[in-house]
């Protein structure tokens, strides 16, 4: 892989000292363009490529201000609060004081130099803003919104961007099919919208785990990931500094970002899961509300009698939610508490607007555990949380595997989508084998494009290192390139109106020899030029109507040409065409390719 | 991707090297086992992976001689010739003079010195043999045997190999449902099948193209794929020294040798389609037979009125053997030589028991022009070629596409088996857009997973470097890699005996934390180890009971072990220490998992 980046001018120089050959600035064969709505505040970011036959070719963009060269970014300030005005101008929230932020927030316990120290050089510059929550506590959600009929322009954006009427929009999220992760406390997301009628996401997951990374870096693999193509990102941090970096973080993320909340409830307890409560994991639901966080993993289907599903499991359970929620109920032998107060729960994010990702703390973490009892036990339970969310206004999304064989992929879309109402399914892989650690974006990919074409709305992306390491700055493009390829093959395969378009283009640019627009107009790039240069650098390369691949005396795409030009049109003149075609053919001296060089 | 090699002892210096925490020798968790048959000169050999708690796990052998450090092995004298004495003992075959092999085999024609050198340089200097065939002409396929009966020593090895009853494999090449390509010509072979009721099966490309390489790399080329997985590597050498080239990988090659004969008569004549004959054409299979090439792709199914059906494809023509016959078609506006003298080159594969591995010469080249009328012509052409081999005893299988979105792959399957009577699929991914080059092992890796789970029994592999460039070593590793994932997901799927034995002890191994194990069982234990060590280095790690992902703290399978050790057992005695276990969770301090290390 490579570290270069196409996709800002910035990089355009980066991309000449690849190709030494006289390339500057070919790189740039496209530019930010922006879609207007029905306000001057509404304009909607695209990718517009621009091919050397004079067409051009527009292109999905999640890669925010930072890949427009009139905006200027400053990571400490943050990005302009792009849908404030929309929020205000509702008038169902208001400002508030807020729940002033505890050293524990960051993890600052034991009086720790190290951490203390880096929480105050950590904390973010940008100007300070109250946090706002729906008026007397009432549900100020897209589903309300939706329901109530009205069409807001976070669903017109998301319109223009699916190239949908927004009634489409307002439909599928009243049904609870789509949902819109948007909290009012995130101004700054360029909205997006999750649902089985449109393109499919894809999430990228960050965070500093033990192994501590730096907030800067944390910030920089966010920007990383949506540059490439993630539509949403979330913060795993389980280390220090977690409030903070998740500060920086979102007021930096174009896209939504979202969390689990008991990964920081168990920080503030020390890691003892049997001292977590309801009030602490409360707490720090509201916390996170507060800074923006627009949708949260929930583990309330891991219930105290399903426990013991898992004992003879091969590898048990996999979860880290699902392990903390389980180590509780087996601690107290109690109910699991976010099960018993999941009401309150929800009126709590109704207010926010912040969207339930009802987590699969029992999916299964090996090929021998695929759809067993403990894992349908749950998606039932998911199922029942999911209308009681509904009655709250609160959207909703449902998590998904794991690792299973591809004969039990489908099982898993059908069941959800029947006993969840057709929420939005948010499926991790699937992994289809155990047997390729160090690939396992690969074997994950397989299965994420098939369950994405058969109704997973967004998938969860893994990366090369996944069961052995940290991903680093290449793991995550990695992860995220391969993700938008299963993505990409489930909306063609799902005939997603204009998802061919951008195939139909880059085919015909292979089929004329315009590498230049090949490059431009891959999903990475820097890597397609990279790979092309190594075996062809020469300039003129880019121009001949060959490759490397069958070399000029091969080329089977020179005899299409001779067939297109004399059979294109109606078979009758084609079949009219032939005899002639032949003649003229051996008058050309019967060249089928360039003579041999030497 | 990393070019160290855990699969042969020596490589294991190499992969100390890397993690610089005393591992030595650690990497050679395995080594090559052999099981007997029957008579004492058929042995199988098998990869038996040693593990930490005393048992070991027995995979599927393709690395040859190679990788036994009691064989030694030298490219110059080639490798040991295992089946001569099983070809000579049927008694059927007989020795002769042979075709002289001439300048131009080489492509030595223009008096070029380079090429006139390299030529005098690289004859092959092992020890000459002189060409079988069948005894006046009659078949000697492994075809005419099963249809006879007959269990060949042949079919006695790939049944120990696939762990099934000799008769299933006799019956199945009997009924035209697998192929066993072997060459009577090629006795250094390790037999393998090719056919829906076995292990689904990787190919790998070779070949020198335009840009020229040595005949040592290409060598070299085929016992690296061979080291990774490849199951039968195609020669596609275009440049000089075709010949002498073929002959070097041929005498030193474990896996049966496919290649497109084609390419060599075009270089016979200059690269001018329209002097080519059946005169040289007939000529140059016979060359290469007598070589020991099991298998050759024959483009027989591009016939003149197809060739105008292609005309307004978004892509044309992309398969270069498909494009040579069409350019002939055209020049001379006849029917194809190859279609009209089908049954004389069947006489002559079955006097050598060459298989035919028939060309889909208008595959489709875009997700546009995926299972299009000229592509299903040609596959109707193509199953009555496969009924006409069959009456001549000639193994067959049939080449599939190509690019073709998710939604279309099954029918592609689907109707090849109907229209080809069972005989086995030979397919190039498919592909599952064409957006993402530089990442086609992947865009055609998901489409190969789910083929091969439909049917299909021998996988093409696709490299990063497809539509780019020529494949490097590390090229074709990921290719092979990447396929050999497809092909185990796809056997899990279909429930292949045994396939998930390999699964479940590389999840028995995460479980319980074997991390030596789990690189051990991996398709690439250096790269497993590499990334495992690039964020836990030290040794401890390695037995340690957490990993680097969610750290100490979070470690979601301690708490399963907990419950395993506790629950294991039928649910009735599950659910009956349950409030047991609860107390002394308690008591035993509730730790989930270790303390913060600060």
């Amino acid at each position: 892989m490579t570290n270069k980046d196409a996709r800002t001018p910035a990089s355009a120089q980066t991309s000449d000292e690849v190709s030494a050959d006289g390339e500057a600035g070919k790189s740039i064969g496209w530019h930010k363009a922006y879609v207007e709505g029905t306000r001057s505040d509404l304009r909607v970011p695209v990718r517009q490529v621009h091919l050397t036959n004079g067409r051009s070719v527009t292109l999905y963009d999640t890669s925010g201000p930072y890949t427009d060269p009139l905006v200027e970014t400053d990571v400490r300030r943050g990005l302009p609060p792009l849908r404030e005005n929309w929020v205000i101008a509702r008038g169902d929230t208001e400002e508030y004081a807020g729940r002033p932020v505890r050293p524990e927030d960051d993890g600052i316990k034991h009086t720790s130099p190290r951490g203390g120290l880096r929480n105050l050089d950590a904390v973010f510059p940008g100007r300070p803003r109250l946090p706002r929550r729906g008026r007397d506590g009432q549900a100020v959600t897209q589903l309300a919104y939706a329901r109530r009929g009205e069409i807001t322009p976070e669903m017109e954006y998301v319109a223009i961007r699916e190239n949908v009427e927004p009634e489409v929009v307002r439909e599928e999220i009243a049904a609870g099919r789509a949902v819109l992760p948007a909290n009012v406390n995130h101004p700054e997301i360029e909205p997006m919208i999750i649902g089985k009628r449109f393109l499919v996401k894809v999430n990228a997951n960050i965070g500093n785990s033990a192994v501590t990374s730096s907030i800067e870096e944390e910030v920089e693999k966010m920007t990383w990931a949506t540059r490439w193509g993630a539509d949403t990102v979330m913060d795993l941090s389980t280390g220090r500094n977690i409030h903070t970096t998740r500060e920086w973080v979102l007021r930096n993320s174009p896209v939504p970002i979202g969390t689990v909340p008991l990964y920081q409830a168990l920080e503030k307890v020390d890691g003892r899961a049997e001292e977590l409560t309801w009030e602490i994991y409360k707490d720090t639901v509201i916390e996170q509300a507060e800074q923006g966080v627009d949708y949260m993993t929930v583990h309330a289907g891991v219930r105290l009698p399903y426990v013991p599903l898992t004992a003879n499991r091969k590898t048990g359970i996999v979860s880290r939610g699902g392990s903390i929620m389980a180590a509780w109920c087996l601690a107290h032998h109690k109910e699991s508490f976010l099960y018993e107060n999941f009401e309150e729960l929800c009126e709590i994010l109704a207010a926010y607007d912040v969207t339930y990702s009802l987590g699969d703390g029992l999916r299964p973490g090996s090929i021998a555990d695929a759809n067993d009892e403990a894992q349908f036990a749950e998606l039932r339970t998911l199922g029942e949380l999911n209308r009681i969310a509904k009655r709250f206004h609160v959207q909703t999304m449902i998590e998904g595997p794991g690792h299973v064989p591809m004969h039990k992929i489908k099982e898993n879309i059908d069941l959800q989508q029947e006993i969840c109402d057709e929420a939005p399914f948010y499926t991790l892989g699937p992994l289809t084998t155990d047997v390729a650690p160090a690939y396992d974006h690969i074997t994950s990919g397989i299965g994420a494009a098939m369950i994405a074409w058969w109704g997973t709305a967004m998938l969860c992306y893994v990366t090369p290192k996944e069961h052995l390491g940290l991903p680093n700055r290449d793991d995550v493009k990695t992860g995220v390139i391969t993700y938008k390829i299963a993505a990409h093959a489930a909306d063609l395969a799902k005939g997603h109106p204009g998802a061919q378009e951008w195939d139909d283009a880059l085919s015909d640019a292979r089929f004329e020899f315009r590498w230049e627009d090949q490059f431009n107009l891959a999903l990475d790039p820097d890597t397609a030029r990279e790979f092309h240069d190594e075996t062809l650098p020469a300039e003129p390369a880019k121009t001949a109507h060959f490759c490397s691949m069958c070399g000029p005396k091969f080329c089977s795409m020179k005899i299409s040409h001779d067939i297109r030009r004399e059979h294109g049109g109606s078979q009758a003149e084609v079949e009219e065409g032939m005899a002639q075609k032949s003649k003229e053919f051996a008058a050309a001296g019967n060249r089928v390719y360039l003579p041999i060089a030497d």
